[in-house]
């Protein structure tokens, strides 16, 4: 099985990056999680559309071609950050639009409490458009992360080591049982 | 009074662009509306923070010296377009940041028939955070505008265009009432 | 296959309780859906919880045994009905949970433009935490209905009936396939 | 200055409830808060409108001579409690609607980690609809507040108190500020 996985920041040492880096060690064995970019992605004007930038069309390809899409988002203003918003964006101009009947994950970390929850919450209803399988539960709000990832970005916290384990095996069976609402 | 208005679309013939241009026509006497620009700000990171960009030093510095902000968005896939959220998570990293206490008015125009309901919550859900003062009501959902405009992109609908009349009184009288919550 | 369906008003004229009658007679041959019963379901208080009343017992009981739920809600106050959500807080006590897996489909009719939209997205959120199996698309809004039905709660409109058929075999096929969900 | 404070449960031993009292003792000393009660009010229908149940009437009645109304909400089901959604609806028929331009604070405490945020953000979307005059900032999420409350139903946490009397205060001065939204 192989998914695509999404990092919601563009910075070098962004938490939500860190926290994919993780899923890709902790990830069952038949799962195998490639990273996904979207920071060459230049703002969306459908004036523009025809030129679909290459940047875009490498994505929407390595989401075509996934099994599954696994995004881990930061929260920027209660929402979901721009960068990442524009990157749908962009993607779901694709034909056949990419993420239709495509299994998908949310997770999010974020120094606050709330563990990137509202943005979470956002990104769900952009899925009822694009008519994504977005798994209910479990949820993962990574919050206090500041203090859950060690300077290099490794996740050093038992718990949530254990948690993300286990969500990631539950995501691998939710893309299983997808398959029969995608024919 | 004057008042900073941005689209939340980048293409030329954008429906929501076209409604701020009959905006700044249809506005009462003591009202100036001046358009912003978003099109050359980049995918926010906040690795290149410290140099911010001119295009978002500019709009910092226009949304600080209006009385209030009008937002008109589009709706792209069920939320606020990328674009427009990647503007505003910019803007916010202004210190003081600059929507504080800023009383702002939210409109937008679809083909369909929703008028971009879904996104102006989630932008409602934004301006929490960054302590916005939104008007309530009247709300501006112009569906099925692509009857209601003509290629020139001007407002032929006159029941469209007395309503945006009236709300822009309304808005007057909201911004200055509102300057008493800024005290 | 056995669908329950729920109307979140109580009033004896209700619109979406005629979109859910209208529903009844358009099902496909193969779908038998049964109205449920929410007047009689008291305010929820977890004082009174171990003496679970017989209104929501017998829903609890007809969800459970059921295939497939089919809501039709209106939208009070930009969101959902408070008599809805409580009739859904007391099923959500029943143990196990009987939304759990269950395949949903979320509809509404309002004489406003928007056709209960913002209601259905709060609900959307509601079967989240439920792991209530909501159907992406088509969504049912079904705007200006006050024109839409005559007094008689008859749906005489030709493309809102055709278009309420279409959806009702799109959630059979949902629901056939969701049961790989459940398993 | 006079407050009405509603909270969204009915059980005897309600956190919500318990953090409302704990307001009524931390207020400022010009801020009198009292408490209302939804507990009699039956399930919202329109056919029975006419004949407004007292406890409705009532409730108008305290919000309509309040300054202010001061909501301290739990989170069912990832949204509004229906109890307390339930008498909003009640409450917003009262003409004229009491609830317009009225300053308003909504807190929540859970055992939770999320404080009831996500009750509280549809509880915002109401109030646009009603147009009741919500403070953004600051918010209150008092999550694990099983371990904040002793089992009488006293906030023993230090730091919750602390935060809930400067809460109180900028509540008095939105509401104060507020006045001049009205007019």
């Amino acid at each position: 099985m192989k998914v695509i996985a999404i990092s919601g920041s563009l910075r070098r040492g962004s938490l939500n990056t860190a926290l994919l880096r993780e899923a890709q060690a902790l990830a069952p064995a038949d799962v195998q999680i490639e990273l996904g970019d979207i920071s060459d992605i230049p703002p969306f004007n459908s004036d523009i559309e025809p030129d679909m930038p290459i940047a875009v069309t490498a994505l929407v390809e390595q989401i075509r071609s996934a099994d599954a899409v696994l995004i881990a988002t930061p929260e920027y203003n209660y929402s979901i950050p721009g960068v990442l918003k524009n990157a749908i964006d962009w993607v779901s101009r694709g034909k056949p639009q990419p993420f239709a009947k495509k299994p998908i994950a949310i997770m999010g970390a974020s120094k606050g409490v709330l563990g990137t929850a509202r943005a979470q919450y956002h990104l769900r209803q952009v899925f009822v458009f694009l008519d994504g399988l977005v798994m209910n539960r479990p949820e993962v709000f990574v919050g206090g992360a500041g203090q859950k990832f060690d300077d290099n970005g490794t996740l050093k916290d038992a718990g949530t080591r254990d948690f993300l384990g286990q969500y990631l095996v539950a995501f691998r069976d939710w893309t299983q049982a997808a398959r029969h609402m995608a024919a």
